[in-house]
């Protein structure tokens, strides 16, 4: 089974082919700049020069999110549109599984952070073992107390920390979090590679594009805006003469 | 400090480029044919697609093996060749180190093992911990046997092994290792990022292009054949008349 998977929910940007679950080829750029810009041509060009064609891909895999809402929406609606159009199933993964799958097979916990902005942080809390790494907590949009207390609650001993949270609150974590080991700046970053190996394992969940939707977690901007809109809408209806 | 790496050590290609530590690009490509062939082109395709040229590169780094003895020969010539003619430093780095990078952060022994053919394989000994990986066991090539022993020498407890030797050697390892976790086959990749990582910690001693070496830790086919003539050679002699 090939699958081409891509990921844009962060400034990174990052394209692999799994086949069966082994690595065909990946690429991830950081600071890749507007996935409206990169996407669709960088899977182009990433095919062409593996010699493979759309057409022979079996199901394509995007990460939904957590993560930046503009992001999001480019990443799956391009496998929601590359899936339609080839009929080919999508599997949306976890950014944060994903993240985590760069520190595998150890013993200890690992925490994926994303920068959520106004003071919070995208998370979810994993430990690493025989298996890769495993789920203890889901994902969450948290302030850096509540991220804290998430920690505290999942157990004890080491933490590995990565994302791309960790250049905004690296301190911080550290601060708090003992012992908190802060991955090196190359992990930080979602690998396609990861979410085309957990889409291999979940493929029995394959949805129908249609059916595919990022995870935001909290509102948008635009919609919390439109939200106080409807508030202050309400507020004139009372005082209507 | 800008670092462009790349790895010619097994049947996977990479390159990377690392700035003071920090991810700016990496591609791997498994089965990519002959280093030869993709390796030049591979970097001046890399570099253009991020906007860089050779020039703005401070160092170099390269797998230096072991591994495959035509690609080291292949890559690490090319390193030295760039470095010398940009007059840039060239940093040599175990493509075993870079290996067990790909399992960093636990608790746990990790085992990097490539296919030395013969039924032998390149191998070494790392802790996975607070730093990432620690070496415990130095580079070697030795046989299966061998490898248990190693493997018994160096502490108990599970052991993750990556690397393409587990392509024909997973089962006889999960036999004799117990526990023996074997990793992801996207794991068993060496990274590109991960040489520029060890490069950028190890820049102190990057050296003269001139004075790196590829590590085979045991002669060539070719060099063994010259050694058997010569032997034969000798034993002409012996009856000269």
């Amino acid at each position: 089974m090939r699958i081409l998977s891509f990921d844009t929910s962060s400034r990174s940007g990052g394209i692999a082919l799994i086949e069966d679950g082994r690595l065909t080829a990946e690429c991830v750029v950081a600071d890749v700049g507007a996935p409206s810009a990169w996407l669709l041509n960088g899977v182009d060009g990433f095919l062409k020069g593996l010699g493979r064609t759309l057409e022979e891909i079996d199901a394509l895999a995007v990460g939904v999110g957590p993560g930046s809402f503009t992001g999001l929406r480019i990443g799956v609606s391009a496998a929601k549109g590359l899936g339609w159009a080839l009929e080919k199933p999508v599997i949306g993964v976890s950014t944060l599984e994903a993240l985590a799958m760069n520190a595998p097979y150890g013993n200890l916990r690992v925490c994926p952070v994303l920068d959520a902005r106004k003071k919070e942080v995208y998370a979810a809390v994993f430990t690493s073992s025989g298996r890769g790494v495993e789920r203890i907590a889901g994902d969450c949009v948290v302030s850096l107390q509540g991220l804290f207390e998430l920690i505290d609650k999942t157990g004890s001993g080491p933490v590995v920390f990565l994302g791309n949270a960790l250049g905004v609150y690296a301190e911080l974590i550290e601060k708090n979090v003992n012992p908190a080991i802060i991955a090196s700046e190359p992990l930080w970053h979602p690998r396609a590679s990861n979410i085309g190996v957990i889409a291999f394992r979940d493929r029995g969940a394959a949805a129908r594009p249609e059916d595919i939707t990022p995870v935001y977690l909290r509102k948008s901007e635009a919609e919390l805006k439109i939200q106080e809109g409807g508030r202050k809408a309400a507020l004139l209806t009372l005082f209507k003469p």
